[in-house]
């Protein structure tokens, strides 16, 4: 899938920390050059509606969660990004992903999600891929997931190890 | 160790999601009638000095990080806890961690360290109880934490899993 080489064509400077606050929320064609997926559109950190996120999360059969307590953890998220179909009436949620960060060394990325019409077609890569060339641009050295065993493979070729040197991710839940 | 169970007593009522971001400072006494651990204190999100800090990481032989990094990654954190010895000098910084967090649905631990003269004394277990009170507090479901081999069976007698239902943390990292 060569089309998506051009995720990494790392082509802005890196930012100094008092600038990396100060960001433009970004929107930008997916990809070029494609006869089906022409009109799908990333942004980076633009509003969100959120019953358009529920219903993202609906689709693909997420439990659901409150949604102020699911705005809380958007403005708290140090990045946010979403998959748009741009259609006649209106653009379309069709995937998101988001992460959170001190802002400095690491990042953890949580909710990955693509709409079930639309998996298989790369975007959830592309998606990805545009999460992890962010959170680069932002300097942010160690990015973390934790990913169910269906996922694992998926990750992989993204460049994600598991336990890697037997670092093991561990979970806390209340009793 | 019964002396520990008090850091689980939930006292406090939880908070409305309006009322979590003004909390205040805090700083208690660790562990009451101890004989050799009586002038130990917790402070939870209270200014770090960030030299103090440094020169605990540099006790258990931590690889240096710019200081203004540091300073951007405290002030993003959701939770820093600190552990001091109080002198008649001075109060000495014997340990640390803190939490990344979207504020809402789950929290990252990162950086725990106890000072190499204060350790198998319990306090890492206090400390690390303190904390994940405080995000239970905050109403945070889901706590997790990347953790070194030699440190699993710590976090284990703390309640932590490892790869819950076959979920793996995973790592990337720039060529």
């Amino acid at each position: 899938m060569t089309f998506w080489h051009f995720f990494f064509k790392n082509t802005r400077k890196k930012l100094l920390p008092q600038e990396i606050e100060n960001i433009e929320p970004k929107e930008t064609l997916l990809i070029k050059n494609s006869n089906d997926l022409n009109n799908i559109y990333i942004t980076i950190n633009k509003e969100i509606n959120l019953y358009e996120l529920e219903e993202l999360c609906d689709s693909v059969g997420w439990v659901r969660r409150p949604i102020k307590k699911v705005k809380t953890a958007l403005d708290n998220s140090f990045v946010t990004v979403c998959l748009l179909e741009k259609q006649k009436q209106r653009n379309l949620l069709i995937g998101f992903a988001r992460a959170t960060s001190d802002h400095s060394f690491n990042a953890t990325i949580w909710d990955v999600v693509i709409h079930p019409n639309f998996q298989s077609k790369g975007l959830g890569k592309a998606l990805m891929n545009e999460l992890i060339k962010e959170l680069r641009y932002k300097d942010i050295s160690t990015i973390t997931l934790f990913a169910d065993p269906q996922v694992l493979n998926f990750y992989r070729t993204l460049g994600f190890m598991s336990d890697p040197d037997g670092v093991k991710g561990m979970f806390w839940y209340p009793l």
